[in-house]
């Protein structure tokens, strides 16, 4: 049985975190960081986490959590994990981060998007987690940078497309929808339920930092330099992403280049599942669980390839992405305290 | 392990039965019956059950049910069920009914409030399946009737009160609020989304059919016919029922009395928590799980008693406690397959 | 054309002031307060309000304030309106005050539930401002207490009961239901859109503040103390109060009986409508209008009368009733900018 | 004073118009048609209408409107216009029609996307009622074809970068997204509360019947023809539409360009508000309001502009403009009846 710890416990993903190891047969929440709760368990901060009674919020010292814990999640803010992070690996705990400190490899991108790297050190060796792509670099890691939520349901969507050069990707439009959990739960007037429910809005258009990430890896899977355009917009909801991506459809593809590049990607993938053509996905029915669902049209009058993507930005999107690096960092089986299925209605 | 039929499989509480099932060790759904979808995979009627593209909807003899399934749950509407429920009997099928047919003891209070009854020789032997109060009942029973979802969350709270004579049961007023899944899949006007959300109504203000339930259990716990005030309500939301219950505190009823008696109730119960004296629960905290959870509210300036209880109607209020009646009846672990947390937010 | 201000403009009720305003043909909004956003417009703040891109908020000297405005809305917290009505009032200004400061009418009672009084002597003159029962004292008062949102939804509910002696105040028990704007605009973690959304709550059962105003205007009209049970809940929806009230049927009374003493009481009224007996209104009907809708149900089986309401709290509720005080105070035809029409779906 | 009549009142566009139709000083609703609640009043079906309690739908024939009636809405699906609005032309009756029927100038296309077209001789001298742009072909018409949601907000926000020749027509792409009132009041599974909620799904990419009514209005702004993408998306929430549109931006465009042709176009508009470069509107801040909100963000990094609107479907998208339309045509202010100021929260 793995120890585990959570650096930042007390936010969204940290308790999404603790609801998904409450089951997991191979690991045990033993330690939970947070400032602002410390003294108050888990159940009293989230009522729903009953079986955490015993948990107690601490605001501990990190290097006295080496002896504490074999592994670690980090879901603290940028710029505090980067601070964090050495000091874990330092005492031999694998880390599976989850802010963006270490999921931009090029310095430079990083600072310029987010603020100055002040373990610079690391980011050659720290994995890209999105285990789909990366299973065998997160399989060697002891540190790996879960990747953001918005970009997880990018980049399973737009993969096989570019793989197979069957889009253009000078030409790509992605149009992202989050619920409001991927604003955390900090107190701010415009994640108050009145300023979100029965309303739709765009934001950071142009700016979002996780623009820069998908511009990095689908520049990898391209084999070129690419810059795209992403529009990130707030849905009246609290869990899920969906992302609608639009590309020049490259000559002479046919639907069966389509599918079979869907199939070759996922056919054997646990949490990824291709619906099909022109068999669009809800983010309903990925709720709750760490799967993506995706959908493509081929539009022959316009010439484009639309790809659209589900996923839960909690469970897919974060806390079970990461826990997926973890069994694989670790060892297990990959599929291991990840099987709850989508909560629907 | 064994083999499970789901009659009336395509409504939302057939398909959390699938939901839950599919986790559960020791039950395999190979049968699920719906006359509507006929043909469809579960899959494609609700892409959220993935796990089941291969089960297919069939529209069968319920005679020939009986080789094919060892234990069968029937979701379908008062009337139907009890057509069906002899016959699965007949051919040495368990049965755990959801439907309001096998609930009320008595013949007459049954027509007056629903129909004609057609199976009125097996009221007698019908195990009423609220676990926590009649545990060695279903133990026994190859027929057992799942609770209302209403009555559910009404009568874990007020048990202790009505056992121990701490609560006057003639002054007894029930305000109880479901979400919207309670009206199940059927496409009605009044269901829709536009009529529902953001708006907030009662309805069947002391004509509702859960009444003679709550009164014929409400009766046997305080030993003496009870007849009480009902109103439910429509929430807009989809899961979760919440009622609010008062009642006269019988004299000289301490703070001590109050939480011994739910102590002495639930203390032992794996789904059930006394969250404490003024600590009002809320749906969310049981949303997708097979938990109640109650608070309690001593009022000494108007001399009453307040519970609040919350439940997930589909779940504790369905499908979680037709299962865990199941594994009673089956001899099984009663959590098993049931511990799936609840997802906050 | 009357010059209004409006102090505490900030906030949902001062918003929703600054709507209604901007349609009335007599008042014209020209001086808001806030010290948050001094220097912004209301256009900027509330970008639904466009008409006001020229209406700056400020952060003024209450006594310069006399000078710009014939009258004014306090819509800042309790313990606040206290200090600024005498100075309004001095200046010969006449106010609607939306806190609690003016509703109690016993010293005592206020200070028990809220705190010190610091404007006692304004406590006699200050009309509470339910029109419906009070028209006469608001026309001749300089300052009017507006009711509180729950208290206007219960009151108009149980006043033609009470009046007539169709109920026993002594049984009464209010189990209310309020939207998440009752709460306001401040950044808190429990009014997040991902708290409240999906869920439902009660809270402060048996300890709102809303309890002794509820309790003193109940007993006016019984001509007798009455304590009652006043349990408010949290429902996932922005605008809407419906409360459920439950008491004692008198004996003999008739359905005539209720029928006559509801058309008695409004069938003139402009604002209120009653629906009928066993017509359950919902909120819905009313959102974003000053309408208050009563359904009643006479449930013989528990010899109880149930009375449902709702209204839109920030409406009949708050700014709405203000306004329609406002005009009777000054003379204005009661109904003048209100005539807004519900918005469904 | 005219009279107005309504064809196919008991959906909710019916509803929305009859609604604005209450406040308008010019305009009576005189008359309402519905098989489906003949006899039954618009009160009754739609309890916020309670101005409507003497206004009963009728099941009448086209032919006998044409004496009770000065002015018709036909608020029909599409195929059902197209026979009704010859008679009530044939009467002397002008016609605002909200289907598709008119929208369309060419046959084929419009017999290609829809249905055999029968009334043809009319489409010539049908006005394409998107006000702002065709202002003067309204005033002259006696058939105005309602624009649809959609389109209304993709042409207003896509219109002055297209007639100043700012975008590239060719790299259009429209991604939109609908709040749940735009399917109806028909009760269809998809449209339920529970599947709606808390949700989010494409549907009909590529194949939206919007696409050649935005496609046929897109190319006469750019003077070629146009293909354009356009892909829907059902957003949990009842009213509102923002369209998010992006193309790739001409040579040597600056913010000075973008925001003259914005001023240019709207600055005298009463119901068009450009809110500026990088303000991003929501739907909340229009909602129940006849407006639509634009903001527009130049992205240098990719050479592209996004164009984001927001309008009320059933206003600005629907009813609303049908007034405004039919205002215009009946030599009435622009404006008048549709003041109703946006609703937040």
């Amino acid at each position: 049985m793995l120890k585990v710890g959570i650096i930042g416990a007390s936010g969204y993903t940290g308790a999404e975190l603790a609801r998904i190891l409450s089951l997991h047969p191979e690991m045990e929440l033993v330690l939970a960081t947070s400032r602002q709760y410390a003294g108050k368990s888990l159940a009293t901060v989230y009522p729903h986490l009953q079986q955490y009674r015993d948990v107690i919020f601490e605001d501990v010292e990190l290097a006295a959590m080496g002896e504490r814990v074999d592994v670690v999640f980090t879901a603290v803010p940028h710029g505090t994990a980067m601070a964090a992070v050495p000091v874990l690996l330092a005492h031999g705990v694998k880390v599976v981060d989850l802010s963006a400190d270490f999921r931009i490899h090029d310095q430079q991108t990083f600072e310029k998007w987010y603020c100055p790297h002040t373990a610079v050190a690391l980011l050659p060796e720290a994995a890209y987690g999105l285990c789909e792509l990366y299973r065998a670099e997160v399989k060697k890691a002891r540190l790996v940078a879960n990747p953001g939520c918005y970009p997880t349901s990018v980049l399973l969507a737009v993969a096989p497309l570019l793989k197979n050069r069957l889009i253009d990707p000078a030409t790509l439009v992605v149009d992202a929808k989050s619920g409001a959990s991927g604003a955390g739960r900090g107190a701010k007037v415009g994640s108050l339920y009145c300023e979100v429910t029965e309303g739709f809005r765009a934001y950071n258009i142009g700016k979002h930092r996780h623009t820069p990430e998908i511009e990095q890896e689908v520049s990898l899977l391209a084999g070129c330099p690419v810059t795209l355009s992403f529009s990130p917009h707030l849905l009246p909801m609290s869990r899920g992403i969906l992302s609608t991506i639009y590309g020049v459809m490259a000559a002479g593809v046919t639907e069966d280049d389509i599918v079979s590049a869907f199939d070759a990607a996922y056919g054997d993938e646990p949490f990824v599942v291709f619906r099909g053509m022109d068999q669009l996905p809800a983010t309903q029915e990925v709720r709750g669980s760490n799967r993506c669902h995706i959908g493509v049209v081929q539009d022959r009058r316009t010439g484009r390839i639309v790809v659209v993507s589900v996923i839960d930005n909690l469970v897919k999107g974060a806390a079970g992405q990461a826990v997926q690096n973890m069994n694989i960092m670790c060892g297990l089986p990959e599929t291991m305290g990840l099987l709850q299925q989508p909560l629907f209605p």
